[in-house]
């Protein structure tokens, strides 16, 4: 806990920042815009306003300069020409009692009007860090990943997982068909689509009342339930009724589409929830892609996980999406490191995933605390569904073992199709 | 309506693109992703099926190709070197049946995956278009203009207002305080800073139950209660209370930081409310200001105002923010334009506003269907909070008779002293 000389609580969020004016005023006017006013004191801002109210600038760390902005800004235009940008790292400290547990003016205070501040020509949410005592006043993951492993009954391993395709449009009776499948190739894990909730002609009432007994089926002769995370993302109203539906029916995990759905919204399932919430994160390209703006997925992964999902989705190696590997992998470390005593969150690596992944994601992440889907890697398996989970599984256990894939293969035939017709493709 | 041979009902979005692949394919790829499967036909993706749920690319306007990516994509890097990037303007048709009435579904469907797929080094959403048998599925604005200008009983001119300063650390009395001042000055709306809702010195219920005798004061005297957009933001069940707290004391609006509130709260919010939603876009700068990534506010007030809320924030002209004038007021019109019989915003300009920007924003606005903030323009007005008022609606007057303001101000001291005063600065 960073501690004033009046002992005030503060957590601290850490920006990239790239401005017109000096790193040192960009951060002081930022400190300002984000607490009690502007840069200049106002009438009212009082010494005891600032004390309990101010935001302090903790650090300013510069970096080399640009000669053109990474963002436009009308404002820097209007004030006349600038012949350098400053750029830098700075952290800026917020009294915790200015927000209290509401994640909606947390995020208002460290990702709000600031990205718009006409000084500023770049700004990234890095990181924060919390007081432990300060993030214990917010949700968390309810069942985070040993929760998710009981659910699953799969311990010791990732959790082996596919996604229905297509996307959407198939009627509730093909749904049940493909989870049957699916199911009896021993999969562990499932999910919706990010597009599938409730279309017209096949309502989430139906799917569900389709693919539960086929769950069941399966659960009775695996002696595991596979664990199905149906999305459920709507209304307030409706992702309560439809959490209780599956809750009801037997099922183990629903799916969210967070950025859409909301902090609020998030944070209301998981206080009335009592199956693991799996965090669906698309949308997220537009918060990132830009490296001058937005977020860093250090800090987003853990907003979520004060909001209390339980799983985040982090793309994968070699995938069809723009991200490359190393910050794949940095994402799913992120999701596993200790924040303020916040239960970590299980990785979902998925996109263009197939067994050759696997030795790659445990080098570079040392752990087996995450959930790896396969679509064609797994639906498309030369043998079947069956073979391709099961080379999604052998892989794994190369991994662990350290023995190259290839070899690994010689006795295993499901992996070695897999290496011979995906590695070609 | 958009309708195929099947009378299929259809929305559309409205995309700038730039990609690795020719603009037609990268529709192609889109419209793919973000409906029924991948580019390739998979398995189960029969005619039927593509028929219900498939999007369809129904525009594709190429602009000159780029040089660079504005975008980085490993993806492109590992497909091997390209020459140029390809640069349109896609439309893509959505089956309303794949969605419903679901917000989150919606935005998973329009802004989703999308913006993060390897082909795409750029990508935003431009627009939206719903037949209005769709749009009316959604809430909607309860109030819109002709509800705020009810409760605040203000006509035929703009809302005129500011905003509690410092932003946060007041203590109830102190702010108590300050809106006496305000109304004492006979000021049409007040809201609170989005940094504000219930910090642990200054409780939501304890600054309610303080300004609400003082409004209610003045309402006496005024014959119309001053408008006070309270900031509810926090949980779902934080902002009903709260809301029914607002609403049992007399007051007449709330307001929300619609971004981190969240589509689903929002919307819950609005279905639960009997007051005027005030929206606080905070946090928008990180959706947009990247101009080959997120959202364009055409869009984005679009989403909101299914959503329900009733006034939008759109910065101001010569603010302290990074956006043009032209964007500004592009805003503005948008949320005062028709959309598929869905009530339009009332657009609330501020930042760095006083007397000056009132006929700039008449000329190129030609509405006064607004609410026009000013926090220095008022508080810091020469003679006083009252004249500070004053000459917010003097300027508006001459404004709307089409008069120059120095020429309207000979005769009106409040507003000359403005001029003189703000001008200098």
């Amino acid at each position: 806990m960073v501690e004033t000389s009046h002992s005030r609580a503060e957590f601290t969020a850490r920006y990239f920042v790239e401005s017109s004016v000096p790193i040192s005023k960009a951060a002081e006017v930022i400190a300002g815009e984000q607490s009690s006013g502007t840069f200049l004191s106002l009438p009212g801002e009082t010494e005891a306003l600032k004390d309990r109210a101010r935001a302090r600038v903790t650090k300013v760390n510069s970096l080399p300069p640009v000669f053109e902005p990474s963002l436009h800004s009308a404002f820097v235009d209007r004030k006349g020409p600038v012949s350098l940008y400053y750029r830098g790292e700075i952290e800026i400290a917020f009294p915790v009692d200015n927000i209290g547990a509401n994640l909606p003016t947390l995020l208002s205070t460290i990702a709000g009007n600031l990205f718009e501040l006409g000084e500023v020509t770049g700004l990234r949410l890095l990181d924060i860090e919390f007081p432990e005592t300060y993030a214990r006043t917010f949700p968390g993951p309810r069942f985070g990943i040993e929760g998710t492993r009981r659910f699953a009954k799969v311990y010791d391993r990732p959790l082996i997982g596919t996604i229905i395709k297509p996307s959407i449009g198939l009627l509730p009776d093909q749904t049940a068909e493909i989870v049957d499948s699916l199911c009896s190739a021993d999969i562990d894990f499932i999910k919706d689509d990010e597009l599938l909730v409730d279309p017209a002609y096949a309502s989430f009432d139906d799917r569900l009342a389709a693919v539960m007994p086929v769950l069941h089926r399966h659960a009775d002769r695996l002696g595991r339930m596979p664990m199905y995370a149906i999305n459920i993302s709507g209304t307030i109203d409706e992702m309560l009724r439809r959490h209780d539906a599956v809750l009801a029916a037997g099922g183990t995990c629903v799916m969210v589409c967070v950025n859409w759905v909301g902090f609020a919204g998030v944070e209301h399932l998981r206080k009335n929830a009592q199956l693991p919430i799996h965090g669906h994160r698309n949308g997220w390209g537009a918060l990132t892609r830009s490296p001058q703006l937005g977020f860093s997925f250090a800090a987003y992964q853990k907003l979520w996980r004060l909001a209390g999902i339980d799983h985040l989705h982090v793309n994968g190696l070699r995938s069809k999406f723009w991200e490359p590997d190393e910050s794949v992998v940095d994402s799913a470390r992120s999701c596993l490191t200790p924040f303020a005593g916040v239960q970590p969150l299980m990785p979902v690596f998925s996109s263009g995933q197939w067994a050759s992944q696997a030795p790659d994601l445990f080098t570079m992440l040392r752990s087996v605390d995450l959930m790896h889907l396969a679509g064609g890697g797994i639906i498309g398996h030369p043998q079947g569904i069956a073979a391709g989970v099961a080379s999604m599984r052998e892989a794994w256990e190369a991994a662990v073992e350290g023995v190259d894939l290839t070899a690994y293969a010689q006795s295993r035939p499901a992996l070695r199709a897999a290496l011979s017709h995906f590695q070609a493709a």
